[in-house]
Parts: structure tokens; sequence; C-alpha cells
């Protein structure tokens, strides 16, 4: 803390930060995004920006691939294989072996495929254990599949405590959508383990943000985004985790062609691909996953320790300049103060957080609202300067003192998270 | 029959083939595709070839709306409209009501949203009633919807005698992806609904290709593919349609943030959305949507009844021309001689099919193996010519007359129906 204070109290000038992004080893990394002029984007969290990559690698699959080998590109270009070689290398972002990670689908649908999964192989214990704030469409295909299964959803502040022999699977957020907290891989584990049961992580808000270590911590399954900090584009596919051991067991509750042992032998009855390619269901859109492709790509390029260094020094500063500057106005953190406590993002709550993320917007600094009183900040190091926070606090302050931006002046339209 | 074969028969050079095309209504529309030279594509129903506006829209949602507007371009541009508003495109070419379909998911999700809403609607009845060569993977995804819903599939090769009272749903597809016979939609709804049942159609192989009236024969249930004849591009969303009258008792059993009331609400609870909407998931790949946007609008320039029209009169020359040239090399039809009981495909069989699908491909004639024994042509009335079917038809003549072409020389690799 103290050390995070005093880094955070010494940046005392907009020059200071500018010296800051001089040193940044991370710089040049910015350069590979195509971000519009003027513009402090604090919202890579919801979409991350286009890689430069992306519009060219779009431009070959349609016109030489798609236009130039038809049909044959699904082998000739190895669209087949794209779901396995984009999840290979998003293994290496999370801690995973190669064979454990595939591209599907939706994050919804592959949280849907793995908790049926997961109940099938814990079938005589009726709880699904999540906490009652974790991300809503969570909740929703939790409830959905804890209903379909004759299983209950308990939620619970303390979901350790809701733990017991009658739990199949613990389902949370590896960091919160709303506040950043980070939850603790490990040792959550350890206590579903402890009593026999699974555990479910959503990594949407950590892949590609932040070190994420899921065989180190022993977790079972996991599912994430693709369009956030992994830079993919609106909506590309999401990923899903199966550890190695649960292989042999783990079964689809949703099958498809692509995820059978033999895809073009078109054999009547489903027969399961070995591994995690049998929770591939229907032919994946390979416009949007070659472009997740160029997202994965761009984040492999740092090192993702320094990513997670140059994040918290963001947050870090984000928080003491608000402090500094705009405490006076009711503004107060909802995300923790400590950096290890937290994924890549700040959050703060104030009455007019609507009208005043939408105020900031006008001004070039794109944050997000969360109801009912979040301001949600995401922090990417891979193209953020500490000069964009500086000059995101002072927006901010500017926007507080300006008389008048609590008037409901914009219908509240939200985006995407 | 006569007609038919009065048609075909009169083509009896490759010029009559060409004066054909000279006063084909649709010769233009082949120019608003990016088809490879020399190149005979008979595999439009795998996989369409670009939409020369492909590109262009593609660059347009990287650059302009991705990069210009980032999480902005949700509202802004109005990505959150695609699946509504691609769907009651779509809606137009299937004899629906706009808000009665909607773009999401793949074909086999979509399959197991409407069965699960389907077999919730029909609770006391215990059979699933489809044909037991089927699309492998709807069998798939049925079986799977049996054993978690604790109903049966029953499979017939006579589907309606198996309809009765204990009757949940019958499932088939509209046309068949190997042999492209054309099934009677009214007729099989109405002896569902005779016995209470419920239908479900799978339009992968009719939407776009022929007239499709799901009201008009009272159709409960149907989803549809966007990669086929809809040239939405490889992997592109797929659809589904539910009837208006169900619109209030279907309920989505793979429930998510964007199928909700108020997605940007972030209730913790789930609210379904009115009507179609409720079937949407998980956030929707923009960039594959938006390209099957401009296959679909490619699609709603010509007249269907004219494409039909065409196709049936592709289809009948092939047949034609293929009895005439390649019957002494053993290969028969696998498909209805009748056009009005084929859809827009036409398949042969041959103990050696693979292998001459091989060979034809080596030629630039693009049709597809389908096993055991099947050579499949799809007929895109959009971009074929009578030359191509000419063409086609002497290519294979030629591939057959040649010695060494039963000879296992290619791995069997398939590619994607």
């Amino acid at each position: 803390m103290s050390f995070e204070t005093d880094f955070a109290a010494a940046v005392t000038s907009r020059e200071v930060a500018g010296r800051l992004d001089e040193h940044d080893p991370l710089a040049s990394s910015r350069g590979g995004f195509a971000l519009p002029e003027g513009c402090i984007y604090l919202d890579g969290n919801s979409l991350g920006p286009p890689p430069r990559g992306a519009l060219e690698r779009a431009r070959e699959v349609i016109e030489i691939e798609w236009g130039g080998d038809l049909i044959g590109a699904w082998n000739g270009r190895s669209w087949i294989d794209l779901p396995s070689r984009v999840g290979h290398k998003i293994a290496r972002l999370v801690g995973a072996k190669p064979e454990e990670v595939i591209v599907a689908d939706s994050t919804s649908i592959n949280l849907a495929k793995l908790l049926g999964a997961a109940l099938a192989m814990r079938p005589g214990r009726a709880k699904i254990v999540a906490t009652p704030d974790d991300f809503p469409s969570d909740l929703y295909m939790m409830r959905a599949a804890a209903e379909s299964h004759g299983r209950r959803l308990v939620l619970s502040t303390d979901p350790r405590a809701s733990l017991d022999e009658d739990t199949a699977i613990l389902v949370m957020t590896h960091v919160h959508y709303r506040t950043g907290e980070l939850r603790d891989l490990a040792a959550l584990t350890r206590a579903a383990h402890a009593v026999g049961a699974l555990v479910l992580f959503d990594l949407a808000h950590s892949a590609g943000a932040l070190p994420v270590e899921l065989n180190a911590a022993d977790v079972d399954l996991a599912v994430g985004c693709g369009y956030k900090f992994l830079n993919g584009g609106p909506g590309a596919p999401a990923f899903l985790f199966v550890a190695e051991r649960h292989h042999a067991t783990a079964a689809n509750p949703l099958p498809g062609w692509l995820g059978h042992a033999e895809p073009f032998a078109f054999a009547p009855t489903y027969e399961p691909a070995p591994g995690v390619r049998r929770f591939l269901c229907g032919t994946p859109p390979v416009l949007s996953l070659a472009a997740l492709e160029v997202g994965v790509d761009s984040m492999l390029a740092a090192p993702i320790a320094r990513l997670r260094e140059k994040s918290m020094a963001l947050g870090n500063l984000l928080l003491e300049r608000v402090r500094g500057r705009c405490a006076e106005f009711g503004v107060e953190p909802a995300c923790p103060l400590e950096a290890e406590r937290r994924g890549s993002q700040v959050s703060f709550r104030h009455p007019a957080a609507y009208a005043v993320v939408q105020a900031l917007i006008e001004r070039g600094v794109i944050g997000d609202f969360r109801p009912p009183d979040v301001m949600r900040f995401g922090l990417a190091p891979l193209y953020l300067r500490y000069v964009d926070i500086w000059d995101a606090a002072e927006a901010l302050r500017e926007v507080l003192a300006t008389r008048g931006w609590d008037q409901p002046r914009f219908a509240r339209r939200g985006v995407v998270t």
C-alpha cells in the first residue's frame, strides 16, 4: 500500500506522467492499435480496440481464402484448425496446456456446456454455489442449468461458507465485472476441492489482463471472452478450458458435428472427439475467429508480467488522482485499493454515475456505467499511457465541477460489458 | 416430367446452353459475386461465395465502426440491432413475419434452444420423432435433448406413421442434405398438428434456395444456416424462427444477457425479452454477422420465384446431361428426378464417389462428397450458368472415362456441409 501510494503520489504533474511514458517498456505496443485521435479509451474491458492487423487479416480471409479457395479453404487454409490453433495461443495467457483450451461459441454458451458437463460429473450433489452479484448473464445460465438438471443455485456473499459435501460446483468470475475485485483462484479451488466439488471460473475480465494460472491453481473448468482484453473484435468467439484430468469424463451436453471424433464421416451417432475438441458444436464464424487470432497475437507479443505491472501502476495512479481531485464531489472508490486485489480496472461510485460517464464520453474519455451507480474504467496497458490517466482524472474533475451534469440529459442506453 | 425432360433434352449443345444464359433474367446477378476464374462452383450449398460487397462491409465495420467508435458502435452503429435487422430480412425469404426471425449462434445451438422450448411446451409427451438419415449434427442434438429432458428420440423412415398423442415434436430438415429431397412442410405440419405435436424444420438447405412458406404451412419452429445459400461467409451466424402464436410460451433454455428484456439493466434475475429476441443468448460475432447481412441482401435483390425456376431448370439439365453422358460409367441419380420434389441440388451415387469428386475439384468443378457414395452438386441460380452445367457434366464424363481415378489417391478429408 505505501509503495503504491508513494508511487502514485510521486506523479505530481502531467510532465512526470509523460516521463513515465517515455520510459515505459510497453510504449511501442500502443502503435499496434487503431485508436481514434484525442480519445482516452478506458473501456477495453468492454470492447478492445482493433489491432492494426485486423483489417488486413479480414481482407485476406475474404478475398484470398474465401474468395480464392471457397469451400476448399476449410482444409487448404486451415479454417478447420482455427478453434484449436487460437485456443492453443490463449492457453499461454491463462496458464493452461495447449490442448486444454478451445475457441467456440459465446461465453454464455460455453458456460452452459461446462455447467452441464460438471453437473453430470457430480451426479449426487444438489448445489451450484455462486455469489449473488456475479455477472448477471452467468447467473441466468447457472439458474437454467440448476433447473434443467434438478439442482439448485445457492447464492452467497461468502461462497466458501456455502461449500459442503452437497456442492457439485463453485462458479465465479475471476475478476468481478463491476468492482474489479480479483478472486484468489487457488484458494477458492482448494476450498471447493476440499469438499469434493468442482470449480468453474469465468475469465472474461482477467484473460489477457493479468497472469492467470489455471493449472497452478488446479482449476477444473473455465470460460472466457474474446472481445475484451484479448482485442478480438465485437462479439468475437469465446473460449473454454477443461483441465486435462477431466478430458476422459467431461461430456458436452450440446453436441454438434464439429465436436465429433470424425466430423466428416457424418455418422448418425455422436462419438465425442478426444479432449477439449468435443466442446465444439456448430461451425465457427471464421471472419470473427480470424480477427480474434490477431488480437490474441497482439497480447502474446507483450510479457504478461510486465502488462500486469503497468496495469497496477495505472490503476494506482487513477485512484490517487481521483482521490486528490474529485473526492470533494462525492466520488468514492468501488474497487479494492490494493492493486494485488484488483483486476485491470478501477471503479468509482457516484450518485450520478450514469450522467457523469456520458459527459466524460462527450469529452473523449470513454468509460462505462454499470448500474446502479458505478463508473468503471478499464486499464489496458498495451495502449494506455500514464498521461491518459492524468488527463482522465482531470476530465472527471471538470465534469464533476460543472453544474447540470446530473440532469437526465441522455436516455439511459448502455453498452456491452 | 415430360416438360422437364423435353426442356433439358432440347439443350443439345453448349451453344444452346449459352443462348439460355444470354436470355437468363438472373444473368446479371453473377457479377455480384467474387468467383475464381475458371471455377464451376457447385458447392454453394456448403459455403456460398463472397458477395462483392462483403469485403467493403468488413472494412467499414473494422475501420470506421469498430476503429472509429469503439464501444460506442454498439448503439451508434446499431450493432445491437443486427440480430433483429438481419432476422427481419431473412424472414422475407422464409415466409415469416419480421418479428418471428432472429439471427443467433449456430444452427446446432439454435436447434438446442428450440428443442428445449418445444419439449417444455409439450411436457406430458415422450417422443421426439425424426428420420434416421437426417443431418447427423441435428440427430446428435435431438438425442441430447431427449436424454436431458427424459424423453426419447424415435427415428423412422416414415415419420408420419410414428406420430401419435405421445409425440412432443416432429423434427426434420426441409431439404435433405444428401439426397436433396424436398419435404412437404404443410403436409408434415398438418400431420403433426393432428396429434397435437409441434414441428421444427431445419431450413439449412432451403432458405435462400427456394420459396419457403413457414406461416402458410403453419410451421411452429425452424432453424437455418447463414453460410450456404444465404452466402453469409464461412461459419456465418445462423437464424431461428418461432411462430408468433408461441411467443408468449416459448422459453429459451439457454438464457443470456442479450435475450433479457433489459440487457443493459444487468438485473440479477432473467426476464425474457418479448418475442423471438429472448432466443438471443451471448454477444453475436459482429464481423461475421455484418457479412451475413451482405449475403442476405444479395438474395433479396432477386425474386425467389425466379431463382427457383432457374434452379429447377439447372437441376433438370444436369440430370439429363449426366444421364446421357455418364450413365455407362455406373453413375445413378441419388435425388428425386422431379424438380418439384428436389431442393436446389442434384446428387448422384457412384462407388468411387469420393475419388471422383476429388478429381472434379482438380479440374475446377467444385462439388461435394457425402458418405458413403454420394456426389452432391449444389445449384445456386444467382451465379451459375447453363454452360456451367454443360461443362460440369462433360468434366464428370472425362473423369469417369479416365482409368485410375478410383485409386485412393487422396486422403479422405471432407468439407463443411
